[in-house]
């Protein structure tokens, strides 16, 4: 894609890497490897993408190792995808709408809006809310009566936070996410008919949290549901009353995490993956897509698990093979397993 | 959570159940048991939560057994929890938006709008809808021409009745839920493109349903879509086209449901759970998390049911233990494994 | 249910069939098999179904073999089923808002508006948006900065098209559906937090494409996610960023597809399939309800598959066989089985 021309010296000094060749040269757009115009900056990260980059036409390379004897323009840099995202950052600044309340939003009186608040066509801010400076609910965005939100946040169209729910500081929302909606939480009265528990709680999201679309966070019933610094929330999750979310924790579409679960910091859930309820799932866990985590088990520190129910992907594998060998009519092992010969 | 004050008196008559000790005592709060602080109102079920209780600081507890020799003041109640429950609603009932029409809202002249209903900031009511009595539309809700909602009814944010379904009494829809969008209903043409087959039937929400937040529910084909009475479905949950869900059932977060598939009543199906089109659950069956039915199969009346497909629970148990031996590279049973010719 | 009425002959016409019996029989209803009233339109394609709508009162019947000496009126048809959808179409509408821009709807002064198109009650157009000829915003729609509808699009309450995405003519999009949120892409910097990636691609969606309720389709990181034409996606789906589905597939309720993964033409994905990133899917592969696709796996040409890890359908249900023999204790295979005491 193309954009602003900049020098290679200036790039270099955003992804906090170093220039090798010329600092002048001139970069006026970006791409992956394969659609590389002239011009553009790339990066690469293993051998064959380097090749691949060096036997194209783009104006400069973010790598690790610098070839000898090449005359081409070079940012180096540790992590190159790393410094390819600052760069990015940088040449293409997302394009928020201007700052002010549109004048078709509808904004309580008692509601504190900070400064350089963007507040777009169709929001409703209800009594008592707080949009922190620099924040920016882009259209038809709710948010709840007592609702906060840190600075510069960024609430992608119709995000809607329920009443009293606290969002930290550069938390990002995106379209159609929920933020605060009750907890499933019932019990049967007298006639065996559901009475519904009052939920009660809040949720907090803490600073630098990014929500993707269309999930759904409950708030807790008591108390509070905590998705933790710096993590990332997929597309279509769910986030069960009274969950906790450690920091910089990933988890990834469609998976869902039942009520009092506890997940651990620097986690990764992958996609579709199910956590029952009272489940504690330590730090550093990664859990393969898919994958089933019954009700109040443990996942201790570090873990790889895969599978429903989710264990040791190691041990998971070998049931699969095993079971693979058996409908197979031969018996797991090389030894000991029936004759394939006849 | 702190709260007005309340007698306990006054909670146990609320709660139908009876006080032991002083009815006069003070309650100004509520709080799961590790976070009670005096003043405080808690339930406990089990012995130890009893004991927890009774180390604590609150002012009232809700049990089934009182402890002799105590001079704490207790709520005797068959179900703590329902009582708590009961307690809670009376404590810090929903606040809702005032009663009146905003005047961001769009309402059709033809719209039939009841009394003490609310409807809030920016929703839209369309023409021949009809809202009952005392039904709130919090703030962004779509309801589609001649769709009609009971009385006491809550719209959370941005919940969407396409035109023509019908909500029961006391209602519940959270925020971003569809009610009535078109289901997946496709025949092939002779150039062997889907060619859409129009979805004319329309949704029936029965009294007492609550619906989680981002949940689709399809209209039928032709005919009805079904949730019963007192049924309770929880986020980002799929119902397809001319499901019928009996009453008091309950579908945890992720649940799918395909077309034409019939639960009974007093079901429960656990997150993520898949049922196939064409199935039949009958009454009382409970379905394992992450579970799939497939294609016309159907579930007895009662039945524990866990896998993929789903079979008893037992059964589904036992095969991933005799995996689990398998893959150790031991037979199932202990010494001698089976004989099969036994 | 009832509508206005028509000629045999008129709906013949239109369904590409021949009437065999009297074209000048009304037709005034249409239903299906069970709920069929005198006047009504019914099709039948199996032998049973066909003896049903004999037995019943429709006024004509849809069929591909016309029995012999019945003195009732019939649609001669390749494809009943298909005929039957034209005769819906037909009979039946949709009723969409008239044209004309609703007063409350937010229309930058930038956007272009075709002709005949209807932008309901409080949508919003961003600048440079361009809606094509005829299509139709139902109402709280949000149409992105620069983004693009052609011909007789149809977006149901609440769609969000994020800024610069793409949608080709006669695509419909169900209410609460999301295409164009950002990408889940994240690198570690150098204090292992996440950095965000990014996501400055787009969204293509090619012509005749239905997307349900409440799904989300992420924007490419670089380039373009891609729906082809005639391509149908369910509810709640997710597909990720830089994915690209050819023409004519079928996605279901609930599947995901994640980053830079490839599905083919005319494939049909069942309900929660889960398609792990840098799959590549060929044409005309099926995959089974709940099935898991692992990363950078390839299915072949017209496979079809079922389990997690997915793999050809008949290996699957051996597996599962021969896992529920083993957790009764036999062994596979009655005859020629491994001797277990070897």
């Amino acid at each position: 894609m193309k954009c602003d021309a900049y020098r290679v010296a200036e790039l270099a000094r955003v992804a906090r890497g170093t220039v090798v060749g010329d600092p002048d040269t001139m970069v006026d757009g970006f791409a992956g490897l394969s659609d590389a115009a002239p011009g553009d900056i790339v990066y690469a990260e293993k051998d064959r993408a380097v090749e691949a980059a060096l036997a194209g036409p783009a104006a400069c390379i973010i790598l690790t190792s610098v070839p000898p004897d090449s005359s081409r323009t070079f940012i180096r840099a540790a992590g190159p995808r790393l410094a390819f995202a600052r760069i990015l950052h940088h040449m293409a600044p997302p394009r928020l709408p201007p700052r002010g309340i549109h004048p078709s939003a509808v904004v309580a009186s008692s509601a504190k809006v900070g400064e350089g608040v963007s507040i777009g066509p169709l929001c409703v801010v209800d009594d008592g809310a707080v949009i922190g400076d620099g924040s920016v609910l882009t259209a038809g965005c709710y948010v709840g009566r007592d609702a906060t939100l840190g600075v510069a946040c960024i609430l992608w169209p119709h995000a809607v936070l329920y009443p009293g729910v606290h969002l930290g500081d550069r938390v990002i929302v995106h379209a159609g996410t929920v933020v605060g909606s009750d907890g499933f939480g019932y019990v049967h009265d007298e006639t065996g008919a559901y009475a519904k528990i009052p939920q009660l709680g809040t949720v907090v999201i803490e600073d630098d949290v990014e929500i993707g679309a269309n999930t759904a966070v409950d708030r807790a019933a008591l108390g509070r549901t905590v998705i933790g610094t710096g993590s990332k929330i997929d597309n279509l999750v769910q986030v069960g009353h009274n969950v906790a979310i450690g920091a910089h924790t990933a988890v990834s579409g469609q998976a869902g995490i039942a009520g009092s679960s506890s997940i651990g910091a620097r986690c990764i859930l992958a996609g579709q993956v199910g956590i029952a309820d009272h489940v504690t799932v330590e730090d550093g866990v990664i859990i393969g897509a898919q994958s089933g985590v019954p009700t109040g088990k443990r996942i201790g520190k570090g873990q790889v698990v895969w599978g429903t129910p989710a264990r040791p992907v190691d041990e998971a594998k070998r049931m699969i093979a095993a079971l693979s060998m058996l409908a197979k009519g031969r018996r797991r092992g090389p030894k000991h397993g029936p004759d394939p010969a006849r």
